[in-house]
């Protein structure tokens, strides 16, 4: 068995409204920042998978992902693999 | 001037409690799902950036995520370049 780490980036899809992003925009002014645009907050998780393969690792993210981390109405995620030295990653 | 896209992953120190971690950690069994360590739960904040080059667009996001994207006191975080077509950019 071996250890493989992931992070999980969740976000609001195309077209759903984010209000945290609506919030971070309006500060901007205030911050005197001008020319950010498109600004989408969503999650991110890291985890620690102990599996035999990657790609069976990989396959618990996914159902993760898909049952408690995005909601598949509203958000989107994409799985990123992370790779680290073996004492950051417990 | 140009647009850059850019994520900033910002998440909890390590060493600092982390309550929707330890949530996801909780939830694992009855999911009947084994082998899941160190979970950490963070913000993934995307936005475009216009300006001359990629240093000065640089420069602004990380302003932001010190002021506005992360407390400092008690989280990292890490910024990356989006390469992303036009289009998804915006």
């Amino acid at each position: 068995m071996s250890e493989f780490r992931f992070a999980v980036n969740v976000a609001p899809k195309p077209g759903i409204l984010d209000p945290q992003g609506r919030a971070v925009e309006g500060s901007l002014g205030h911050l005197g920042v001008e020319g950010v645009t498109g600004v989408r907050v969503g999650r991110r998780v890291e985890l620690t998978v102990e599996a035999a393969t990657e790609s069976e690792a990989r396959a618990t993210v996914d159902r993760l992902a898909h049952e408690l981390f995005a909601n598949p109405l509203i958000e989107a995620f994409e799985i990123e693999r992370i790779e680290l030295p073996a004492e950051v990653a417990r």
